[in-house]
């Protein structure tokens, strides 16, 4: 948190994102969406069908800059995030990955140390690249006050799904795999950290201006195991990250981290802290006045159901965050039945209420 | 809580773990195991294997009996917890509900307001009697010193199910129809309270000396959603059961509440609290502190590596909770790849180590 006060070098026209996790309270908030780009919009639908398989979309820059552009065009958002997939790293690390429809993603598991032997560490960089690229464009076509996020999977979030091979509701494998053999799993996590690294330094050089590491599967773990697979990877990535490029903030988002959020925030050193749905606003107050800026968490279904409900909650949302360093965004992606006519109306929800207060 | 002065009356050779519901620090502390009968278990397999469907070993006292005592036969357990399942409830009030081999239940979703008219609310007597009768058998050929507990799904956990049709990530369905039509909601919400009390009730009558109300999904609602669909159903139900049955103390169990735990204690009035793997042990110890037993939290896959790792964890958890009432067990059940000698060396170091701190 260091380096906020050395960012008033940026020029007035830095985009309201970047104030936000500097430190300032703004009023309205910034505001983007988890999976912003997806399967909700018509235009994002149009471009999947012409692109093949999922991860030629991913790896296809024209493709990937085009979807990740269109949440932003269709709703003056603050911010755009790099479409991808946080399983790029295990893919450009050599493991074999496909995402079928409808049935999420499935891996050639890694169950032991051995398997880490058919990682290549250096190899990644071809596939790296195509993203690269991704966000050169990205960052080209877009006006220079709308932020542009890059993004990867913290490594316990990754690991899981490298040795169970698919998404799973208790993350089993890989958390047997840490119970009985620590060191051989720290070996993954290394391999992570270390590749992690070198992905997000890579995105920030073509051009992002924010990070945020996803820990879509932080929660449910003891905390011991909290503090050795998801707070001590995450501190090394943001404190490489901040010696390499410490104009760049780093936005953790441990989903389920509950009453270890604290901590985690705490230990990282992230100057941005994403809160999950089950974070009370009360919560995401208490953890601002820690000196991080707080970013979430509506609940995504409100945003399916929209109405009365959904400007009750938004409004009690900014009154309740008035006044500390808020980035507004849901607590969880947007689900594809959402209607896009609802986001919309959140984000003329969040700026109208401007001055209302 | 009111009542624990009161609880004094019972004999010496109460079971200790309504001790230490009633308040008392017991070293080592009485031990009972979420979901520990089940498939983990040969005899178990064995049972089933004869039942027939899954729904015929739950409505067959003597084969819920059997398998009910079965882990405390073979581990001297502190408790036995009935043999049955949450979805009992919806099944007695007439939902059409499977349960598949390896796919989980199905059920005849129940998706709006005309839909609640399927539900014979009266018409639960039938089934209820088996689950009786299954209390009466095992309370019957227990020792007076094990504890038996019954036990119910939290009307915001089944009404999830029986929204959804079945287990699902995100609870989408039920989170959905809160938000449309809240009023049409609280009413399948009012079905369960009312439900959910005879059924506790009628455990009690038969037997059981303590019951647990258990909330899964309870993690990952808005504050404001959390007080309206987890806290105050459960708090009414806490409430009808003490008026009825003053000395049988209640244990809810949401799981994922996260920093929601302390207002779920404080409102609903429960003299124990189930805490999942999530919750820090020094965050049990201070929701101790508020006056409420708690129980839990080991990691159910660290019973399933055991070794070192599983002795380190059970000294801390034990040190932890030195002095304030609590109550060994996992923070979640039991998972099927389980060695059940896992289990014995469990009881045995949670027992072994009292004296030597």
């Amino acid at each position: 948190m260091g380096d906020r006060a050395n960012a008033s070098r940026r020029t007035e026209r830095q985009p309201r994102l970047l104030g936000a996790l500097q430190g300032q309270s703004l009023d309205p908030p910034p505001i983007w969406l988890m999976r912003q780009a997806g399967r909700y919009l018509p235009e994002y639908r149009a471009v999947r069908e012409k692109a093949g398989g999922f991860l030629d979309l991913v790896y296809t820059p024209a493709l990937a800059a085009e979807v990740t552009l269109q949440p932003v065009r269709r709703f003056g958002l603050d911010a755009a995030i790099l479409f991808s997939d946080i399983l790029v790293v295990p893919h450009a690390l050599g493991q074999s990955v496909s995402f079928l429809e409808g049935e999420g993603p499935k891996l050639e598991p890694v169950t032991c140390v051995s398997d880490l032997k058919r990682l290549n560490r250096d190899g990644t960089g071809e596939k790296f690249a195509h993203v690269f690229e991704t966000v050169a464009r990205v960052r080209q076509e877009m006006p220079a006050d709308t932020a542009l996020i890059g993004f990867c999977g913290a490594p316990w979030t990754v690991a899981t799904y490298m040795v169970g091979g698919c998404g799973s509701a208790d993350q089993a494998d890989a958390r047997l795999w840490a119970y009985r053999d620590p060191a051989g799993f720290a070996s993954l996590i290394d391999i992570l950290v270390e590749t992690s690294i070198a992905y997000l330094d890579g995105q920030v050089r073509a051009g992002a201006d924010v990070v945020q590491i996803f820990d879509s599967w932080a929660g449910s773990l003891p905390e011991d195991a909290f503090d050795t697979w998801v707070v001590a990877p995450t501190r090394r990535i943001v404190e490489e990250l901040e010696a390499r490029h410490p104009h760049v903030p780093v936005i953790g988002f441990p989903r389920g981290a509950g009453v270890n959020a604290a901590r985690y925030v705490e230990a990282t050193g992230v100057e941005g802290f994403g809160c999950d749905t089950g974070v009370p606003l009360e919560t995401m107050r208490a953890l601002a006045g820690r000196g991080v800026t707080v970013q979430g968490n509506l609940d995504p279904l409100l945003l399916v159901a929209g109405g009365p409900a959904l400007e009750a909650r938004v409004r009690q949302t900014l009154e309740a965050l008035q006044g500390v360093p808020f980035i507004f965004n849901l607590g969880h992606g947007v689900v594809p039945q959402t209607p896009p006519e609802n986001v919309a109306r959140l984000v003329a929800l969040v700026r109208a209420d401007n001055g209302k207060r």
